[in-house]
């Protein structure tokens, strides 16, 4: 992870340019991957959006409402024939109407529509397109046969191409936001994210931003007609500003290949992997999501395991050790010390913790006598897991015992469950804004990882203000380094999963 | 269930009075379980609590505000010798000074304090005493010795005891509340919920709120020195208001006699069972923290088994499991029917749906010609599961398409994801409400059993307006008799338990 956030200077040796074979037809692996070609297309400088629309149920609304929000750093294109203005921007009836040759050209336009504009692309000379419209391989013979022809096209014009039959690539580095919504985050980050999914891009991002968690980029690449995960797996592994690696994959193109980089990638920076596609039904659903072949569930245990990645079983648990890794790191220790002011809340994490895999050890001798003399009232129980008795205790004592719970030699992590309890209403020295503060300290006092617990608690919609307090302790505690988590179970398993 | 709710006044036959031992010291089991006893204490008349304070930080507060906040339906006696007056009301130096013998005494003092005031209790003729305190038997020999001598007391005096080291009752039809927290449903329902734990039940009793899971009565009882776990379910079981039973369970007295009471219960009304202290550091947990001995987790498995009550493997599984059994009943069925506005979530749903053991059956032809008609554009794909394409279709579209799948007969529940998705900002026609309209008409027009799934999205605090929105829908969606799921695990999960 050093060397890979050394600098932008790093790239590696072994990169190949695009040289297209003379004729090929879909014949993608004839191109080899190429750092800088990838890197210009997610850094580009400038971008056309042919079907941008006034309209706002269209796609080509929403994706061209993210795009002029977020700000795209460099000339930014609007292309439809049918309007003369969109947003306030002149709009263009095509591409070779354009002032100049964009890097890259997004399609929000229909499949066959699509495949006639990519003549255009080839004669202007850009550098990539992103298909945005479904009706190919996926969708049976005809659409497959569109999709090589749409590929011939870009092998031919000496261009690469993103999906088709996904949303695009999410930059905050230079504002490149082909994803719908207008609320991603503008802070650049060192995550990636690479995802069949265009719907699940989108969620990853905005949660993602929630939780404090920045992204190199994101990227949604549907059927990977021609750039496929194993690409952008290379891609991300060599890219320097990118120092965690996550994925949604139904199923990949070359097994061989993704093997080979999955193993690269692994041993260079943490890769949490969510594969789906293990039954019957959800195999099916993936050939007709975007035309993949799911693959053995058994082989793909077999291949994650060996290469060092991680592996997440859904959406919750990918971003949950995201988190984790954002604070932790890889490895950071299954000894866990649960604590709260309850029995109950540390006797079912202990359940969790065993059930997962983690520890739950005894506390160092001299550790727990000092706490039992910290926690000399009734309700207490100084142990693993440790009670504080009652959420209401007064601060002194909990400064105390948490200083000497961080100090406790055999905790690699201190988990704090603020949730299943009652004093959120107390101000002051006895409420919750003070605890919060000693997590955030413990944790600088003792180097101890320190991981905290809060529930949501009534939904009801007339009453938002306890929803409001969480969100504001939850954002003080992230950035006091302290990773919140919305259940205890979701606090275990995500620990579960980094060791 | 039937006769359970055929009205109060099924009284099972069985049942005796109690009948104290001459000189019985701690033998517990010479008292019978006895219906009426434990009725006239949940649905007590008059209450006195002990220990009652005007200082926020002491559970004697809590539980007084919650008390007095809630409106108890008869006379309510603080009792504390350093006040003269508790919130606006008189309070009593002790027992002896209280114009006529409470039903039930609340005791919120400290251990050895609370045995003493036994006394008292007996002098005056009540007929239960909740004792909150801890430092009993968990806490070791002292506290085993002083939890023995209070239920001689007990037996001596002719009244029972609930707890130690609990919370107490909470029972919205007499508007009894000790738990600590002011906000707790007024609405009396049909759920019951026993707990070993304090903090649960009332994190169980406000998350039900928010859920619109109304409680017949939610009963905290700690140590059990005296009523235990098997007679609430025996109670509850001929209770004919509680149509449902839950419980959070450590460890049981008598094994062999709850194993009866189980199958009794289960036999009667669905019993959902979170039975915690399966592994060595919990097992260890529940002995601090009720003093209990959890017993073999493989011994457990097989009992709730065999009972046919349904297991439920932590406290937010818990809620989605009564959730479901609110709207859909015990044995909904299998087949599932997974929607949304996206090919991913589709694909996840179906790949936990498979690994929970449950089904995404092909659609039925006819159902699947008439759903390829409606569903003839780009990107939506008709089977299951089903993809509508995108999550802003125009609204005669979705129409047709969710009551055409709403009529497949290949489907017990359709399952909607309105979650992963970004069509919230959009009004009217193409917008959630109206989405959620269509829900519940879908589930009145077909009787198929409709689920959906919300995601909380944004953890910002500075942006509560999705938030907001979500709970609006969600409330709506259970008024229509959809539950609602915070995530496609968490429904899919739920749905599989009480299968």
């Amino acid at each position: 992870m050093a060397a890979a956030a050394a600098g932008r200077a790093i790239i590696p040796q072994s990169t190949r340019r695009l040289r297209p074979r003379d004729g090929a037809r879909s014949e993608r692996k004839t191109v080899d991957y190429d750092f800088q070609q990838i890197d210009a297309i997610i850094n580009a400088r400038s971008l056309a959006v042919v079907g941008a629309s006034n309209s706002p149920t269209k796609f080509g609304y929403m994706f061209t409402r993210s795009q002029v929000t977020m700000g795209f750093d460099g000339p930014l294109y609007l292309v439809n024939s049918n309007e003369d203005e969109i947003m306030g921007r002149p709009a263009y009836p095509d591409l070779l109407s354009l002032p100049s040759a964009p890097d890259l050209v997004y399609l929000t336009i229909p499949a066959h529509r699509s495949v006639e504009v990519l003549a255009d692309c080839a004669k202007i000379g850009v550098k990539a397109v992103i298909m945005m419209a479904s009706g190919f391989k996926e969708a049976g013979e005809s659409g497959k046969r569109l999709e090589e022809e749409a590929l011939a096209i870009a092998r031919e014009g000496g261009f690469r191409m993103i999906g088709p039959n996904c949303f695009g690539i999410y930059n905050p580095r230079n504002r490149l936001t082909l994803l719908p919504g207008h609320d991603f985050s503008k802070s650049a980050g060192s995550v990636a994210f690479i995802s069949q999914s265009g719907g699940y891009s989108a969620h990853v991002a905005r949660q993602g931003k929630s939780l404090g968690i920045d992204f190199s980029a994101v990227i949604s690449y549907g059927n990977a007609a021609d750039l496929d995960e194993s690409d952008f797996l290379e891609y991300f592994t060599d890219d320097p500003d990118t120092r965690m690696i996550s994925a949604y994959i139904e199923g990949v193109r070359d097994g061989a290949r993704f093997a080979r980089v999955l193993q690269r990638a692994a041993a260079a920076k943490p890769v949490v992997l969510w594969k789906v596609g293990a039954g019957e039904s959800s195999r099916r659903a993936v050939l007709s999501h975007t035309g993949s072949l799911a693959g053995s569930a058994e082989l793909w245990d077999s291949l994650i395991k060996k290469s060092g990645a991680i592996e997440a079983s859904g959406v919750d648990e990918l971003l949950d050790i995201m988190l984790v890794l954002k604070h932790f790191g890889r490895s950071p220790g299954k000894r866990l010390l649960i604590c709260g002011g309850g029995g109950g809340l540390g006797t079912y994490g202990a359940d969790l913790a065993e059930k997962e895999g983690l520890l739950v050890p005894d506390l160092d001798v001299r550790a727990l006598e000092r706490l039992q003399e910290v926690l000399d009232h009734a309700g207490a129980v100084a142990g693993n897991p440790l009670d504080v008795g009652a959420p209401l205790i007064p601060m002194p004592f909990l400064e105390d015992t948490l200083f000497e719970a961080g100090a406790n030699p055999t905790t690699d992590i201190l988990l704090f469950d603020l949730a299943v309890n009652f004093g959120y209403d107390v101000a002051g020295d006895f409420g919750i804004e003070r605890t919060v503060e000693l997590l955030g300290e413990t944790r600088r006092r003792s180097g101890t990882h320190v991981a905290a617990v809060l529930y949501s608690r009534s939904f009801d919609p007339d009453d938002m203000r306890f929803e409001t307090m969480l969100r504001r302790m939850r954002k003080r505690l992230h950035a006091a380094g302290v990773p919140v988590f919305e259940s205890m179970e979701r606090a275990v398993r995500a620990i579960s999963r980094v060791n």
